[in-house]
């Protein structure tokens, strides 16, 4: 593989089909994980291994999980909030484990069910889990801070909040943490402000990727914030499909196609081809025709060279 | 007045109204643009005065330009492509005349049916009618270099053309001149350089604003790489009407809305306030109902503080 500048890691099939009500098939979500990876994305978040009570969409998970270990050269990563999916992750072989952390306790208490206290116990608990693996077995633990930039029932989150739970996750054991604005409140000032404090609190190698949401119309301005101080991993979703179903009136991922087009004109190499990309839309499009797909790149195309 | 950072010029009634088949009756003008300067919106390109055969939706320019002229405080420009629009344009009074110049000379043809040589003589034709009025009741001329960041006819767009042309119109007398894309086909990293390329050549009191299109999702973010790099005036679209009827596929001005709510969020004053804007977004939406206006903070709200 050439040298890529910039790592995208597509989060549609978690975030976005979490948030949806339509259910993918399972050899749909297949065809779609396949064609991201025939497109070039390097890293996809395949899903979430939670209760099917609650989120039947990812009932299929663990085969959805183990069909994209099988695709050579991708990163599968999956969600996990608790030990039990920790464990399925494990099952599956995944390379990575995103572990929720909600800076807002409400917002954790409602998506979690959870304390920052009994959050970061069960952080630990996975960790421990993960340290009885051999070394070169282990997965990636990422805490990924949601609602770092503000949350839609809190309001405003201190800075310095994110930086004690960024310490804390670190302290738990996880390798990296990861900053989400969860409810699209995020501003490029306060994105490169928030950015160098956590870096300053837990070091650069610790924190090298950002998810971000477009529900303000502001994702890649924020994006180009989080790349020009020098993170490498941007999260984002195919079609844009997805939000929080945790933080009322959050909706929207950035969308995959429109950040592709965005850092390959800046001269960033993402690896990835824009026309297989438009494949992997036509799955996505094909399998759920009743849900919206945003962007702006797939209906005005590649500029003239 | 308080002192605001960032000058937003919004474009809606010109570049929106120009773009849209529907035509907006005189007196919803006029209540949009009262609506516009109500929310502290500082300088609004009022229309074009163009050959009314063409653009009927502009026959009613003078009496638009010469309302908006009333309205204490707002700075009023309108666009003139010939030596025929700018007498109108002195005839209302109007403070800023702007000329459109493509840098694509197959552009310019198609859009004023004018060559390089054939506009800069109408430049210098403008000048010269506005050098015979009293220093005081000059107009400000800009000569608004179009498809500057490329063409959807001719593809890429030398810079160094970019640069001649912006010393032309230098030369020609205008007093600023402005970069625009009218395609959409802008980068971060681009609208940086090309910036500072002109600024090197005409210096940077003579650039001070630019025109970004959303055709591509990019806009805010190439916003953001201008007011990096210093510039002060941003034009945009209420609900981001508008594009180019000149240039194939080329559509959507970037939205006013989510543009002052970047601005904002980054502590950046604009002197605009965002309930009164939703205000006179509900006068455009009740004038063009077929109209589809767009922008994300309109519809998920200002974050809760």
């Amino acid at each position: 593989m050439n040298k890529i500048d910039i790592e995208v890691s597509e989060v549609g099939p978690r975030d976005g089909l979490q948030s949806i009500s339509q259910i993918m098939p399972t050899e749909a979500k297949k065809l779609w994980i396949k064609a991201l990876a025939l497109a070039g994305i390097p890293e996809i978040e395949v899903g979430s291994f939670v209760p099917v009570r609650i989120f039947p969409q990812f009932a299929d998970m663990m085969e959805v999980a183990q069909y994209a270990r099988t695709i050579e050269g991708l990163k599968v990563a999956v969600l996990v909030p608790n030990l039990k999916g920790a464990e399925n992750a494990i099952k599956a072989d995944v390379h990575k484990l995103t572990i929720p952390m909600s800076v807002s306790e409400t917002h954790s208490l409602r998506n979690v069910n959870r304390t920052h206290e009994q959050m970061l116990d069960e952080v630990k608990s996975i960790v421990n889990l993960i340290r009885q693996l051999p070394v070169d077995e282990r997965p990636v633990i990422e805490g990924a801070l949601s609602t770092a930039f503000g949350c839609t029932i809190e309001g405003s989150v201190p800075e310095d909040r994110v930086v004690e739970l960024a310490e804390a996750l670190m302290e738990a054991g996880c390798d990296e943490v990861g900053l989400s604005d969860t409810t699209g409140y995020a501003n490029p000032v306060q994105v490169k402000r928030l950015i160098g404090k956590v870096w300053t609190a837990i070091g650069r190698e610790h924190l090298t990727g950002i998810h971000l949401h477009n529900t303000r119309g502001q994702g890649l301005a924020n994006v180009l914030a989080a790349v020009e101080v020098g993170l490498t991993t941007i999260d984002s979703s195919m079609g844009g499909i997805g939000g929080c179903p945790a933080a009322p009136g959050a909706s929207g991922n950035i969308v995959t196609e429109d950040l592709v087009f965005l850092l390959e004109a800046m001269g960033l190499k993402t690896g990835i081809d824009f026309d297989k990309l438009m494949a992997a839309r036509n799955v996505v499009a094909t399998a759920l025709p009743d849900v919206e797909l945003y962007g702006f790149t797939p209906d005005a195309g590649l500029p003239l060279s």
